[in-house]
């Protein structure tokens, strides 16, 4: 192999920001940039800026990527972006996202994110489990036989609107009780805003707080938590839960409480150990890299990768 | 290959009954007998019930056997019956419940069920799709990418004890709130006679009276019912969702209602579709066939095989 394919482009694609790198056939992060996602300039701009990021980043390394690895929400296929609400795609395929002519693979993001924590993270060695990132929303990634499964039709694991209090609180998506409308680093923040009548409250102050408003609304987020992750487990049986996204920032104050709970929830069976993630940002721009030597045909690349990037994100 | 390879001894066992046959390679039922489950005599009576009855078969085919497949409840891998709480097993080995020289594969009992619906009933055709067969208790078959899913340790598809009402009556196994204590056929006859105060009302004449208290308690077993199949809906994105055991007899009565209101439940996704299960009690003994042929070396038979036993049960 020349050493002009010796790294890929990686990029993960956020509603507000875009993580990209260059990362190579030792998982070696040659470079890491981020930029605005403008997702107020349309579904367009939003592919053009892409375009124009991917080549900029290709154009910082030493020598031709050997492939692109392109993480986006929604729908998506390994070839075409078949559907995003929030940036307006419909059917946009995987070309119109490189100027490059070298093989792209897309991933869907949360699960890209998991890819990465099975592969280099916290279910490392481990071929079934759930990742959660919990952040603005909560969606998880199943990992089922060592790869993340999306279902039929790739609308699999919905776990924040999954209807934890079937008598609950509206979510945004209309259905009702929905984990997320509780649990969400989002939802915490609000629904703490809307009792105590304090404006812009973040999530991570409410569970740090003493006010009883604050311990009330954490305490209904962590019975919703409970009671999805005992669903999943009575379900799926993963041999862990690895927690992310924003919210578990708040380390055993999440953990702790939330592990209690499930325990308690579970009667005939034991409750899998809860974990914190071990990539935090940048779990999603990783995983676009291993992609990325998926569509290079290097598949085997990533087990053997020695990646800590938890101390010091190479994003933020 | 000989004649004398031509079948295999297949065996479904139950907490009551054992459902054994002998399945050609042609997928034609060439025997077929139900035995009682000497469950009261103690764990190894039922191991020496299962090994008399499969020699019994076996003796009864033109021939040697090709191979036995044997579906059991409990935890359990190919090779080892693991643990049964209701038949008091702890560690089998398969070679325990034959009496015959063939190579064996042992199965868990609803997952062979289901990849009985898999291959000849229901989701022939279909990778991903849930198989719920809703009898005395309730538990599904996840086929995910073509095959019955057990999660990480075999402890997989306990959809009959995700908590559908968080704050709900307490449930046999010490959960609250679980599907299978509002839904099961046994637990609609048992809630209804409490309120009826009506000795021995089977489910079934729950479901057919206008009494308002049968109204009342065959609405909540469908409520119920409806938001575990949103919540398996939103998880696994499964194509569609096969109904099965003596509830799913009900016909459009459990279809219809539990389809309205999984279609209200979900907003942001389309619901996938209901249908009844095709095979009926035979699901087991026919999956334990395929195991059979899987455990000859012939994973290739069974997709080729037309068996319309719905209109006529192989065993009764």
């Amino acid at each position: 192999m020349s050493a002009s394919s010796s790294f890929v482009v990686a990029l993960d694609v956020g509603g507000t920001s875009m993580k990209g790198g260059l990362v190579s056939d030792s998982g070696a992060v040659l470079l890491s940039e981020r930029r605005p996602t403008p997702r107020e300039q349309g579904p367009e701009a939003v592919v053009a800026a892409i375009r124009d990021f991917i080549g900029h980043l290709a154009a910082s390394g030493d020598g031709r990527p050997a492939g692109v690895g392109l993480a986006v929400p929604g729908l998506v296929s390994a070839d075409t972006a078949l559907y995003a609400a929030n940036l307006g795609w419909k059917n946009v395929p995987a070309g119109d996202f490189t100027p490059l002519d070298v093989p792209i693979l897309l991933g869907h993001d949360v699960r890209t994110g998991g890819l990465a924590e099975s592969v280099l993270g916290a279910g490392r060695g481990v071929p079934d489990f759930l990742f959660l990132p919990i952040g603005t929303g909560i969606a998880g990634a199943m990992i089922v036989h060592g790869e993340p499964y999306g279902g039929a039709s790739g609308w699999g694991g919905e776990i924040g609107h999954i209807p934890v209090f079937p008598d609950g609180e509206q979510c945004a998506c209309g259905q009702f009780g929905c984990l997320e409308t509780y649990a969400s680093a989002a939802s915490v923040g609000r629904r703490y805003s809307l009792r105590s009548g304090q404006e812009g409250v973040r999530a991570e102050q409410v569970v740090a707080s003493d006010d009883p408003m604050a311990i009330e609304v954490w305490d209904e987020a962590v019975e919703a938590l409970s009671l999805a992750l005992a669903t999943y487990t009575l379900l799926l049986d993963p041999s862990m839960i690895v927690l992310g996204g924003g919210l578990a920032e708040a380390g055993p104050a999440l953990l702790d409480p939330v592990r209690t709970r499930l325990v308690k929830r579970l009667t005939f069976r034991d409750a899998p150990p809860l974990r914190p993630a071990a990539l935090g940002v940048d779990a999603g721009m990783l995983g676009a890299a291993l992609l990325g030597w998926r569509a290079a045909d290097r598949p085997d690349l990533g087990p053997g990768w020695t990646v800590d990037v938890r101390a010091e994100p190479l994003v933020s």
